[in-house]
């Protein structure tokens, strides 16, 4: 498979009818606070919540008729969890999702509520692979990582295409990294229709796995995963790995503080709902302001499914 | 001053340049668990993150070069207080605010934020009004009414002007209903610019002065204000009351776990961020969905200004 722009927009083309195009949000507000040019992509208003469902789509839209038939399994306790099972509904197949037994209610709900088949484990990486093989060997279904799957890093770099469509000469793209599926999508995006545009991760110093597998040219592991950032405690793979390397320009580490107070000037500022990984993003512009002083930023805006029983403010 | 669509207009114009044409949202799932369509006008996103902006600049836009020298003087503890602050910093003018020593630190820094000054008085009608008219005698400046001016009004009826020129064919447009300023605009404007559009208030049955008052016939009092819908406290005045009872259809009281559960499911279903006195309009639609069922029902989500702190839930 060679990435182009050709691939890109082919997936674009592929998935469009399955997501929405999200709007674009300005705040002259938090334009003043940080001296940039500021463009919100708000996938917090996509389908189920999030960016993941790009991605979902595109890895079922691969498949084959056969495939299909016998579905699809991952293990998320998150967001790819309702995206998967979402998109498996829109496509007429069935979703098995691993989680573990300690996964919070609401997010079992919601995967439910999409039509997912919940399978439960124990909290640890063996349980959650054994529970997994054990299902594809029963049922022959196909496994789709989160992230570490190329159709679903072409599925995630659509939102910075959209983003780039709309603010063709933005100087610079601020995105989460967790798996690394949609910095590694957005990297692509922005080398492919950007113009000399840049792609920054933010991350957060509790699970700073990918700023320092950067620095240390392999895929290095979290150290701790103690982040409110719920998203970002997963990590590079082999696949989104080499993207992030060729692409990614650099990558800014956030504390944990400094995401609550991101998340706040959001909540506050521009009323809309984001949840603690989307929020990253808006920290690290914050924590390196110097750097993006009077250039166009595009902020991805990652996902919006929070519990508001606990909130961090 | 002749109420009628070409005044509507001239105010509109007048103050196009000093508010945003806020976006207009649907959400499916809403959708499909009212049976209607619904078309949730986004006043949260507003300057100052409520309508009451409107109100406040045309008001000011009415005054003479003389008026506008000697400033504006307010009592309000909310939304109004900002909006008048705002207003008076984009045309050049003071405001004076008259505030409750309880009324919450975070208010307070809002408008000092906007340029407002703020005097404080006992936390009662009595005192409010003293220190007002104070302000009034020694500065010589304009009293604006946060409700009950006929300028204020016409500048809130053009929320709904904007709602029906991106949809025309609204059957009801619900709107919350406290000092009365929103519903009348709004019911004017439906009026005057809808196709046999009606408008529908909403109102917590803690405050319900507006639904008791188009029951007597005369303007009748808040027995409690024991409400979580801290904008909608305030009462109906004479220049109110007459357009309401004119044009508004009818109003439909809520309690207090319904405001919440609206706020809820807006907040969760549409990740938008409004307060409770917004959420009142979707509770209200709730409570007497059969009413609406499969008709094109015009929202107004009135303010978005939280206290992330004393969060309902």
């Amino acid at each position: 498979m060679k990435l182009n722009k050709d691939l890109l927009s082919d997936v674009h083309e592929r998935i469009k009818k399955y997501i929405h195009n999200t709007p674009v949000l300005t705040s002259q507000l938090l334009n003043n606070l940080t001296r940039c040019e500021l463009y919100f992509k708000c996938e917090n208003f996509q389908k189920m919540g999030a960016f993941k469902i790009r991605g979902a789509i595109n890895a079922l839209l691969n498949l084959t008729e056969e495939e299909l038939q016998r579905g699809v399994v991952t293990h998320s306790s998150g967001n790819f969890a309702q995206a998967l099972s979402l998109s498996a509904k829109l496509v007429g197949t069935k979703a098995y999702i691993v989680m573990p037994l300690t996964a919070p209610e609401v997010k079992k709900q919601a995967v439910i509520g999409y039509g997912g088949e919940i399978t439960l484990c124990e909290p640890n990486l063996k349980s959650r692979e054994e529970t997994s093989d054990k299902i594809i060997n029963e049922k022959g279904c196909t496994f789709v990582h989160p992230s570490n799957n190329i159709n679903v890093i072409l599925g995630q770099a659509t939102v910075a295409k959209e983003l780039l469509e709309e603010q063709p000469n933005l100087n610079f793209i601020i995105v989460p990294v967790g798996g690394g599926g949609l910095i590694a999508g957005t990297s692509l995006a922005a080398n492919f229709f950007g113009k000399d545009c840049k792609t920054i991760g933010g991350e957060p110093f509790e699970a700073d796995d990918a700023f320092r597998s950067l620095k240390s040219g392999k895929i290095e592991h979290n150290q701790t995963t103690n982040t409110i950032a719920d998203g970002l405690k997963t990590e590079l793979g082999n696949i989104t790995f080499p993207i992030i390397q060729k692409y990614v320009n650099s990558i800014i580490r956030v504390e944990e503080d400094e995401i609550i107070e991101a998340m706040k000037l959001i909540w506050q500022r521009m009323k809309i709902i984001v949840e603690p990984f989307s929020s990253v993003s808006l920290a690290a512009l914050i924590k390196e302001k110097e750097k993006f002083k009077n250039k166009k930023v595009g902020i991805i805006l990652s996902g919006g499914n929070v519990d508001l029983i606990n909130l961090p403010f």
